[in-house]
């Protein structure tokens, strides 16, 4: 590949300025909850900007909206980037953001050097990948590649009860594009990291070989209320206790795998008062892996040691299961190509799972996908402080670049994404 | 001591009933709140039966309420016993109300019998014990020993912002007796235990040898809020792990002392969500021990775990005293009478340590003192469904009489009830 081929920094950071003022916030950062009037306004620019770069733009009745450009081979599979451009309420403007933007770039760089690929490319945004508004997050992804129904997520409401479908009418960002949608030959996704392990490392970029799997339960402990003088600590039955015994044991078992994360972020204790053992108390526990038998193992391993640790105290419990997502591992050929590209620009980097959900993990399931992480500064995300340095973000769109026309000058029939 | 020396005990229940019937809560159980119109009736119940059994009554201006009985040298020190008649919101009829009424049924005995002791005895029963509308607790009984001021203690505000002075005078019990009033030759308090011990160990008696001593703590940590999924865990500074595990240390410093207990009643984890790591919980560490000693050790001992603890996991924190009380051990000689007399009834007893304060630690500090517990069903107290068999009420009012007829024999300047 041409060693001057570059994205147009200054072009790319001038965009995300001027998408992130729709709905800014005061003090910094964004809100565009998911089909709101924001989001709307946050559409309209993103599918100008595709109009102005000569794509063909199509949206589906979702309202994901996919923006193509020719190929030489037009009739193959096209090489696909894309993420969202919904925020959370109170969110920051690369979040998301980014990675569609950066997709901008890469056709506009390959516009104005009049490079054309092999395969066509594709920029897209799908709708509602925040799920802050409406349940469940990557929704628009999901309905793409057919995994949920058009229907089913129309059928989502907010807490106003409104639903998907009328929220998507209100903006008009109903079309008529085929759902699912054609499965691209191959997937790439700009995001920020938003973890503190690049930033805290001081590299540049990061190649992510897989999403993390996420399993969240809820135990509620049943013990008994008694007086805090007077009964003997060998009579007591203290559900505040084993929820201890819980939190250790959960940083206990992340200890020996560094791709394992786990936390207790929710106890709750009844009556919670100083002199009262604690009869009742419910605690969340978040346990995250990226292989799918490592977690069904862990959640195996907490659930005899909560029992156990019951069993000892004389206190009884029930789980219940608040979310479950199997990790997705991405194309080992596409990281590889991200990684080798990063090297190529001389840009530090490393492999590294993500602990947050993604959309590329959706259109993963049926085609060879990556990620390409830049560094979030103290990894702080979700949060009108997100910030990430502009020369990250430039050199995240220089790497997906390369990776996108590499990827779309892969001949059909031959080498493939996923063989590389 | 004669062999047929008892109590009467239908009397003795007999005036349970009737007491507890004033302030009856439906469902069973009694709200007589310190100097509420449910408190004065009450008090002029157990004033008429005063008076009635040929006591001489005497109130003082906090009124703590004492009915005094001749003895053959009537100028030495009384022998007093007593205990309070206020209960908490939702009490039972038992506790305090026991002591008084097992007090009275020992006058009435000896009234029976003809038979007068060497020394005056007196039946009394202090203001505001409970401590549920006026702070501090056990308030009658510091006054009466000197121990708090009588302007102090009508200063003192519930929380409709009216006084100890407005609500005493509201319910005309505000008299003119001595304060501090006449220390006595020797106290002695009937309590039902408030605790499960007597009741699970299937004991009659209980001859306490101390009270307790209590540390209240409030712990605040502050650690760092970190997203559950991208947040490695060796860049994390979580305070909810920092709250278990001192949590746990709590329960391993009670393991080697039968005397001491420990207790963390409140957690409050901040933000409270189940995918992020807390940046702020405050927890609050109950410790009690009979030794003075020990208990400082164990304050130390945690200080220091805590500390070591919050270094390691990168967090701070800040400590707040919340309560302190020193414990106070009971004479060696009265609670040696409580057990030879409970030994030569044939009653199954222990000595034993309590949890809960009570009169007899503040009376106890500046004479010879002791108290005898009879069993609570399950250690419920402070409960509507605080229960007693009829029994164990019987058999400590036995107790009780012939404590106190031993020590109000007790001579001037020879052997002295600290003595025996």
């Amino acid at each position: 590949m041409s060693a001057d081929l570059h994205i147009d920094g200054l072009r790319l950071l001038a965009k995300i300025e001027q998408l992130g003022a729709i709905g800014a916030l005061p003090g910094g950062g964004v809100s565009r909850l998911a089909f709101t009037k924001e989001d709307g306004l946050g559409r309209a620019q993103v599918r100008e900007w595709m109009t102005e770069l000569g794509l063909a733009v199509r949206m589906d009745a979702l309202g994901n909206v996919i923006g193509r450009r020719a190929g030489e081979a037009d009739h193959l599979p096209a090489v696909m980037t894309g993420s969202h451009i919904d925020t959370v309420a109170t969110g920051g403007k690369y979040d998301g953001n980014l990675g569609v933007l950066a997709g901008l770039e890469v056709i506009e760089t390959l516009n104005d050097r009049g490079i054309t690929t092999l395969r066509p490319l594709e920029v897209g945004f799908f709708s509602n990948e925040e799920g802050s508004r409406f349940a469940p997050d990557m929704m628009g992804a999901l309905v793409y590649m057919g995994d949920m129904s058009l229907a089913d997520a129309c059928a989502s409401v907010d807490n106003d009860g409104v639903s998907v479908g009328e929220a998507l009418a209100s903006i008009d960002q109903v079309g008529d594009a085929q759902i699912p949608g054609p499965t691209p030959h191959a997937f790439v996704e700009l995001h920020i990291e938003q973890g503190p392990i690049l930033d805290k490392e001081r590299l540049d970029i990061g190649a992510v070989t897989a999403v993390q799997g996420i399993s969240w339960q809820r135990f509620t402990f049943y013990g008994v209320s008694n007086h805090a003088g007077t009964c003997p600590m060998s009579m007591r039955h203290d559900a505040g206790y084993v929820a201890a015994e819980v939190t250790r044991k959960v940083r206990q078992m992340t200890r020996h795998s560094p791709d394992s994360v786990g936390t207790v972020g929710v106890i709750n204790m009844h009556p919670n008062l100083v002199n009262v053992v604690p009869n009742r108390v419910e605690m969340t526990v978040d346990l995250r892996h990226v292989d799918e038998a490592e977690l069904v193992e862990a959640e195996a391993v907490l659930l005899a040691f909560v029992a156990a640790t019951c069993e000892a105290e004389g206190v009884t419990f029930r789980t219940d299961r608040l979310a479950r997502f199997q990790p997705h591992t991405f194309s080992p050929a596409v990281t590889g190509l991200i990684a080798e590209h990063a090297a190529e620009l001389g840009l530090s980097h490393r492999l590294m799972s993500s602990g947050a959900g993604h959309d590329a993990q959706i259109i993963g399931r049926k085609c060879p996908a990556g990620m390409i992480f830049v560094p979030s500064v103290d990894g702080i995300s979700h949060n009108i402080k997100e910030h990430t340095e502009p020369h990250h973000l430039i050199a995240g769109a220089d790497v997906l670049l390369r990776t996108m026309v590499s990827l779309a000058n892969q001949p059909a029939g031959g080498t493939q994404a996923g063989d590389l």
